[in-house]
């Protein structure tokens, strides 16, 4: 598969035309998911240093290979700085920060601990920052949109290879064995999350792990999985209603899937994370399910499954052209199931584009019971 | 598999006996790792507060069915209080502190936004404490030692089922593709971290990542990897001399192999984990590697894959019964290749008994060339 190419380079100078409004001369990135946003470097421990004319990232002796051929491979110019110990990573960003008077943290990332140790061991006065690196990690470019897409397409056409196991009537776990491991004989690097599949009354769990309950005619089904592509997330949520199910899982589809679609038509530029929640929490109380609508509506996807920008009540964020979201309104009833319908989107300048392309109707899951 | 049961119940009571040493009234736990453990609940959101009577878990509207069950699985007797929002969640964790003088957080895992946050949100003083759960956590119980070791034996067992695969010289992803799905095909519930599978000069990266080189004839192979089995990790390398290699990598996994036999004879109670870091150090600079060896020699392994204690040359860690540790000297050189070992083993009263079992000699790995 052939994927535009990541391109890391501009990053790290949008991020730094941020630093001057955030009161800050040098940024420390230590949340992993930046760092390898920012330089491309995927390894478990190290820290980017965004200074006024350049980058350092620094990590430690397991790396010292990995960090030059990942920052290479992605076209950023950082400087790599090798030591054995975080006391010697933490000398080298002392010098590398020296003369500047204020470095700015990642507030919602360091800790408490950590905060006393950059207190000692850097030469700056400390500024808390909040989403400097997520504010523009949000908007998707050519390269990553690719990713998020081709991470889509491994899903559904995964869900399509294996939907037929259905008809033996699997247990959820073999079920999602089955699921995740066909993403990954298509190419994903394994699934973006532990993949949820949750039959009869265990649908009424929004977030249930996979059980030994057998997959059976009557069940309502809800699958929530994705595929992991280059780093990049990739979720959908469809609902089956396998058979004859109960009149209200009937009733809560159909305002289920009339909800999701609203809400994908409401998902624009400039219009309220919150508002896009509201929307859909109308449309399901109008139906008379909104107290059975217990989550959110949506979250951004990208390096990560849940980030920027957030589609909930308590939402400050507001959408914008290159975010890529979930929309996922769901209803659940406790001892009978649940409905859950998601599309991730791409927010463009007119609207927004699906990225999930697996159709709602899944009543062609299951061949029709045989008695 | 039927293992011993997972007995959580007295393990709050084991943190809240430190709370009076570390000045507080009580703990709110935010790494869910530690709200893992003391509860038994495996959500992706929550929070535990170790109150001096009673252990109280607060997560959202998502996991209201799931907190319950999991915590009844394991014997968890902790208040479930669901809020639909984290303000919500926090009005609830004030209530239960109320009247109390002083809450710890946990200073390694708490933001420094969160502290800003609480400070605003719980009526009581703050206080940073350190590794107040992690302390208990590293003494593994007979229900965790099982799961560990049987994540151990699924590893070895599955490198033995794919081995014959290095006969069609396979790309490292494909090897490491395969051992993962017969990992899971096995039972495990994935690998325990992305499997290392690096040959040849690729070998020369601790941490490298598969790629697309075959594995052929005049190849050093390290093989990194482990199991998850129900939140436990395992943790193995072996590495192979694939045919004739070049001599300095002969010399190398000699040397290696000694050090950490030498290692695994060290690790004992009341031995300190920087003292069996200076141990496989010694000994590999006695050989003439000592520059070669560019990481620490191990560190815990449990519900993380990297936890206390470490075996460094900066930890403060005593090694103590109950433990469970890597010990994994290895040697790099650029453009070459390199040789890393290492077992995972229990601490016990009168020394350690390692728990990963694949013999050493992996020479069998791989039929002869048929030049």
């Amino acid at each position: 598969m052939k994927l535009p190419p990541l391109e890391v380079g501009p990053r790290a100078g949008r991020v730094r035309d941020r630093l001057a409004g955030a009161g800050v001369d040098a940024l420390l990135v230590t949340d992993l998911v930046n760092v390898r946003w920012l330089t491309g470097f995927t390894g478990s421990a190290g820290r980017a240093l965004i200074l006024p004319e350049r980058v350092v990232l620094v990590t430690d002796g397991r790396y010292e290979e990995r960090a030059a051929e990942e920052l290479a491979a992605v076209g950023c110019d950082a400087t790599v700085t090798i030591g054995r110990s975080v006391a010697a990573q933490d000398e080298a960003l002392a010098a590398a920060v020296r003369g500047l008077a204020t470095v700015g943290l990642e507030a919602e990332h360091v800790s408490w601990a950590g905060v006393e140790r950059y207190r000692t061991a850097l030469p700056a006065e400390l500024v808390p920052t909040s989403g400097l690196v997520e504010a523009e990690r949000r908007t998707k470019d050519a390269g990553e949109l690719a990713r998020i897409e081709h991470a889509c397409s491994l899903a559904s056409q995964a869900l399509a290879d294996v939907s037929h196991l259905l008809d033996a009537e699997p247990t959820e776990a073999a079920f999602a064995l089955a699921l995740e491991d066909r993403m990954r004989g298509l190419g994903a690097d394994g699934p973006s999350f532990p993949s949820i599949v949750a039959s009869g009354p265990n649908a009424a769990k929004p977030h249930h792990d996979p059980s030994d309950r057998r997959i059976t005619d009557g069940d309502c089904l809800i699958l929530d999985f994705g595929a992991l592509y280059e780093g990049y997330h990739s979720d959908m949520t469809r609902t089956a209603l396998l058979g004859e199910v109960d009149p209200w899982l009937e009733e809560a589809y159909a305002a289920v899937e009339a909800t999701q679609a609203i809400g994908v038509a409401a998902a624009r530029p400039d219009f309220a994370g919150r508002a896009l929640d509201g929307v859909c929490r109308t449309a399901l109380t109008g139906s008379g399910f909104g107290d059975h609508f217990t989550h959110g509506t949506g979250h951004g996807v990208g390096l990560l499954i849940h980030e920027v920008p957030w589609a909930t009540a308590g939402s400050v964020d507001t959408l914008a052209v290159g975010d890529v979201v979930t929309v996922e309104p769901g209803v659940y009833r406790a001892g009978l199931g649940g409905v859950r319908i998601e599309d991730t989107v791409v927010i463009t300048v007119d609207g927004c584009r699906p990225l999930t392309h697996t159709p709602k109707d899944l009543s062609c899951l299951r061949s029709p019971p045989t008695t």
